[in-house]
């Protein structure tokens, strides 16, 4: 049988390549910072038009009623973040804005599709590396179109670990982020990294230049492509808590090349709560 | 006054670039990790053998006796690491040891040159994203030939800032580390980072990706060449000790863009006593 999304798959491919070219090619005077929830979550002038750009294109060719969005900043601006049945598009057009504002190399533009509420595939162009990882479901994953595959190492003493510090600085949180990178730093492992965008940490488990990578605070739009992009290198996403089924919209994931390694991050994981993406009052 | 170091600069940049191209190109096999001071602190057959050509193809140029070596994996081996007035070459063969065995996506060599305890220039190739940043003093920073400057930002309120968890994974170290970071980033900052390499990590700041970045525990060769980068970047290097001067034997510093940077980062820094480079006993 054919593939029906494989059209909209290259598709997605394309507009990814083109919006990391547009993020490439801003100019300094595009990079006026503005802050969304707090001081320290940013958004520029280009988060928005790549955003439009992205819809804008995939509604052109899509769009005839029948496909939905879940945009990062159309959100941001009220839209709702709810996932139906329908053919849906979950984008960010500019994953790692603190890093895009300030030069840091990981910057990417991710692009996932669900269908019944299933994520049918996803690309991650990290536009400054010029690195086009993408997946479809059951068919591989894939950078700069080489199969790309998870570690092999079951040992935890030998394995990267990825976490980010979120934006969200209130004390309660920002301890329990630090008390539990603190407790996987001395099992101990190889090192912890961090690229500052979820969309590439996925990308680096999936690659196998990291065993896992875990944050409570992201959201759907960070992590649905590469969720994919992790599951078909051979990897694996969970919830933090026991290891249960991952949620899109819990904002909580881990991601890993084994149950070996989730399990033992799991153990050390201090869970705090956010509010779900999908909750119905607008979040703060 | 024609520059009596050119030469050697120019044959520097040679050097790292070829260094760079036997690491990218090193097979699976040649990954065979050992550990030297302690279980995360990694060795492989790639890093000695890069800087065995590294110091024989300097030693076949300038090496009549009159030039001094120091280099990772000789000291490591064994060979003093005392600085004189000589002419002295600085080397890390594979700066990321951890980075390289996993694939992850910064490793550089780094040679530095230092005449009567001066540095005189840097010279760090960052082999996977093949950027080569070099500087000689007086005469500006440069990325792949392009000028680069640190960033501009005066308020730390608006500054990433690099440092990394280090390879000693004792209660007391990795204690203050956690503390320190947690302290910066709830000043606030826009963020923490760390690429898991000190002489890339430097390059960040020299290149304005980054505001500043601080270390206790790294060597004289991690740092060397990135403190010229930084310096002739526009930026400054200072001890952690109430922003003294840098000392390239004490194992610890913070580079920055600029002196309020500075001063805010070192005011939340918790020291701790390291060993000198050049203790005359045996470090452990």
């Amino acid at each position: 049988m054919a593939d029906p999304w494989q059209n909209a798959y290259d598709f997605a491919v394309q507009v990814a390549r083109a919006a990391g070219a547009v993020i490439r090619n801003a100019g300094e005077d595009e990079i006026k910072v503005q802050t969304k929830s707090c001081a320290v979550d940013l958004v520029t002038q280009t988060d928005e038009r790549v955003e439009k750009i992205i819809i804008g294109s995939l509604k052109e060719q899509f769009g005839n009623g029948t496909h939905c969005f879940i945009g990062e900043e159309s959100v941001a601006e009220g839209e709702p973040c709810i996932l139906t049945d329908k053919p849906t598009w979950i984008i960010v057009p500019v994953d790692g804005t603190t890093n895009f504002v300030h030069g840091f190399p990981f910057v990417a533009v991710s692009i996932a599709f669900a269908v019944n509420k299933e994520l049918e595939f996803g690309v991650v162009y990290s536009c400054l590396e010029d690195k086009m990882y993408k997946a479809r479901k059951g068919k591989g994953a894939f950078c700069n179109d080489e199969p790309i595959k998870v570690s092999d190492v079951n040992d935890i003493n030998k394995s990267i670990i990825i976490s980010e510090h979120g934006t969200d600085r209130s004390i309660e949180k920002v301890t329990k982020i630090f008390s539990t990178m603190q407790k996987i730093l001395r099992i101990p492992v190889h090192g912890l990294r961090g690229s500052g965008t979820a969309a590439t940490n996925m990308c680096l488990v999936a690659s196998g230049a990291s065993e896992a990578f875990f944050e409570i605070g992201i959201h759907c739009w960070d992590v649905a492509a590469g969720a994919v992009i992790v599951k078909e290198a051979g990897g694996l996403v969970l919830d933090v808590d026991g290891g249960g089924p991952f949620d899109l919209m819990s904002r909580r994931m881990v991601s890993a090349n084994n149950k070996v390694i989730a399990d033992r991050i799991i153990k050390e994981i201090e869970i705090f709560q956010v509010v779900r993406d999908d909750a119905p009052i607008q979040k703060k």
